[in-house]
């Protein structure tokens, strides 16, 4: 969830400066149209000390008009607030229709720090996300926007933060023993806000998640953000509030084109370091010490009754099939199936998309391995449009849900993208045309995907950051040489296995 | 929420009889017309044993065309279904586009016993129900209409049918031990239901309650409500699911006219004893005894911190401001509040009409009264149709939610309408036109409110039904005689009260 947030987006200084003055200009009008509306819009800012929470509420006051503006930010509830529920406080701060609200530490704050304290069982942790949940879609159904911003660093860059505020005397007072005692419990937090952030990225009420290392970018995308989702909700028509156009939004005005670049260029695949390879000896031996490995391991599996779903995605000709065979052939073929997903059938035509993955689950104590799966939701459905924003957007949620449910019931899930690069990928095309029983394997659709590269890009890369849970994992797979990817894949798989049978 | 269930409606034979065979043909009709249509309509059956869950499934089975139909009653998971996620065998007998299903103890079916066999926690039951909103949520987000069925009879009643039974050698099979078993556990079943049918009540499918008692009266209202579901389905525009027409939908056909009639002449307001009086010297006695407990409780509450809020709703001149006058009469000024609640200012208009209740919760240990309130948004903001359809239906998940953030800090709810009826107002509203100082009070609102008598009772009715819940239920006072309902309001109070001091 937060690997596509630790990428290390940038926004160039010369761009900014030229492109600030639009977005600010456009935020004015936005703020000034809604004025006149019959919906408020709330914005929410949560996540990672330092990584630009206030910052960011301060420059939108800054930006916009601060007289329709109202920002809060909340500590602990004071007696007067303990004396009536818990969301009274925020009702109360509700701005009227036509305004923005900034809120800071708002309602997910006291849930979040309590499960890391362990003061709360998951179940209590679950129960207040979806008291949350509801206390939005009242708002939502009501004709609000609800903006919710993750503001998210690295541990690392974090770090960095803190050491770098603690030696300027001006910035000195920002890092306090508390400072360095959340970041002592980062990953705990982490782990608590996937888990919340999951539960509440709602269709109506989605959650962002910002890089906020560079203050350029988390500026311009917040501000951007803000901008577009007040005129979407401008646009809506007015007696049918929850209608949102399904038609794709494009980013419009001066920092578009400059923000659709750095979100293709900065992404969790070019992050991948596509030089590793392993040679031919050292690839025969890790085979067969992790084929041993996973033979001996699904065994045990099988007895213990725990059953593992594999999801195989990947750009055509990443070589899936051949890190598929390898496992398929270190196990007994009573012990696994090969579901290969292409387009649906006429009978899964007429159900819900996920009904046909549903239907494939296998009795327990089997491996089932799903050549592409349910992710084509938000891959090639989303780019050919096959399914509309709204679908898509509804997609991750589902698929969560989804993924949830399998591994709440015990089951194993691992995830594979295997990633190629372009000019890679234009290599095994060619070969495959070369190659008198390779060719089948190559068709037009396959050169016309290749086409759509960069909007791909940008659907994994909104994939991985929103499906990419603490439940579920991605596992990226660095794929240009295909004994390194084989040999990643097994062993990835086997140290989860592993893990999972000590879980008992 | 079952009060209004238990009000022995029943459907006269020549009635049925004349209208069968018309709606059986609508009902053909719309089944016909849904086989071309890109969605599935699925119909859950839940309730109380005896109340006609499988009679009405095989009623359905019988007017409609079963090739069409699927119909599927759950029993304990096989060993082939434990082994995948809960819901696999959901998903598994999911219908077809076009298709129509039946689902008998289904999805609601184990949460609600295990809750009843304390093998949960309420937070464990809660998180157990939040999975079944997501996915009727997933299925009617992608089009599919649910219906949710709760089929109702009360503890007598069932009694009586079982006992019935148990005389007739053709229906003696239907009684086991069983039967009596879950008889003797009906309260903790009917508490278990209600939470679930409060939490899982959402504007995408709803509950509807159905009383069992008399089974023409069950089936048609069953089947009127199936019928008028498909044809509401099939009116939507195609490209945006979600949009229900917010027109208000009125029954048609045959039956439309016997069912409204019924639904207005058998409500719980008409089921009150209107002729309970209290003469004078009796409520003098009672009304010092009462204020002299309401003093005492009130103040052990103050110094618990516990806050009490009292709503108050009924009739134009049914007595509030008497009744609320009684109890302010018995404590300390610094001690209540009361809110009289007509329209909403500029202020609350501008928000989400829960907000002007949200801002006036006072502090620990006060009461505080509502003279009309929130319920407003069922009442007459329905019936004047101020609030849409749409809004006002998801009124009631949305106070129910309310109420249960009340409850849940610890404040004590207590909710009166005040009944009278319609000749009892008439002579009110005529007297206070003769009596000068009482003249200010009737208005030609209420005149014109007075005309919508039938409307209102059908409002109170389903508000009833909707929000009168364990942790909030409503109390209904016969209040012909003003005596007798200050005397009732104020020993519910006290009673009230009391039971909540001692849970501390």
């Amino acid at each position: 969830m937060f690997e596509a947030a630790e990428v290390g987006r940038k926004l160039e200084k010369e761009i900014y400066k030229a492109q600030i003055p639009v977005l600010r200009a456009e935020l004015l009008d936005a703020q000034q149209q809604l004025l006149n509306a019959k919906f408020p819009v709330i914005v929410l800012f949560a996540g990672v000390d330092a990584a630009g929470k206030s910052e960011t509420a301060s420059l939108l006051n800054e930006w916009m008009d601060p007289h329709w503006i109202v920002t809060r930010g909340y500590t602990d509830p004071s007696s007067e607030e303990l004396e009536r529920p818990r969301l009274w406080r925020y009702w109360r701060d509700l701005p009227p229709n036509g305004r923005i609200a900034l809120f800071l530490s708002a309602w997910y704050s006291s849930p979040i720090r309590n499960r890391v304290a362990r003061r709360i069982t998951n179940a209590e942790f679950d129960v207040l996300l979806d008291e949350v949940v509801d206390f939005e879609r009242t708002l939502t159904d009501d004709g609000a926007i609800i903006l919710k911003f993750w503001m998210h660093l690295g541990k690392a860059a974090q770090k960095k933060r803190f050491k770098a505020w603690e030696k300027d005397p001006l910035q000195r007072w920002r890092v306090s023993r508390d400072s360095w005692r959340h970041w002592e419990m980062f990953d705990k937090f982490v782990a608590a806000a996937d888990r919340a952030i999951r539960r509440t990225s709602t269709d109506h009420a989605p959650w962002q998640i910002v890089e906020g290392e560079d203050e350029r970018y988390r500026s311009v995308a917040v501000g951007t953000a803000l901008r577009d989702a007040i005129r979407r909700g401008l646009e809506r028509v007015p007696s049918h509030h929850r209608v949102i156009k399904s038609k794709n939004t494009r980013k419009t005005g001066g920092l578009g084109p400059a923000l659709e670049r750095l979100e293709r260029d900065f992404n969790v695949l070019d992050r991948l370091d596509m030089n590793q390879r392993l040679d031919a000896k050292h690839f025969d031996e890790a085979l067969e010490r992790q084929q041993g490995r996973l033979n001996l391991l699904q065994r045990k599996a099988q007895e213990k009754g725990i059953s593992t779903i594999l999801v195989f995605e990947g750009w055509d000709a990443a070589g899936k099939g051949g890190a598929i065979r390898r496992i398929t052939g270190a196990v007994d073929a009573r012990d696994y199936q090969v579901i290969p997903i292409s387009a649906p059938t006429d009978e899964e035509k007429a159900r819900h998309y996920l009904w046909r993955f549903w239907r494939h689950l296998s009795r327990s104590g089997r491996i089932t391995i799903f050549d592409r799966s349910w992710y084509g939701r938000v891959l090639v459905e989303r780019v050919e449009q096959f399914a509309t924003e709204d679908e898509y957007r509804r997609g991750y949620g589902e698929i969560n849900h989804f993924e949830e449910q399998l591994v709440g019931h015990g089951i194993l899930l691992v995830k594979f993208w295997i990633h190629i690069t372009k000019d890679e990928q234009l290599r095994r095309f060619r070969d495959r045309k070369r190659t008198e029983y390779k060719r089948w394997k190559i068709t037009p659709e396959d050169w016309r995907n290749r086409g759509r590269w960069g909007e791909y890009t940008m659907a994994v890369n909104e994939m991985v950051a929103r499906t990419s849970t603490r439940v579920a994992p991605w596992t990226l797979v660095e794929g240009n040489d295909k004994n390194f990817a084989r040999i990643k894949v097994m062993k990835t798989l086997a140290d989860c296995m592993e893990k999972r049978l000590k879980k008992g």
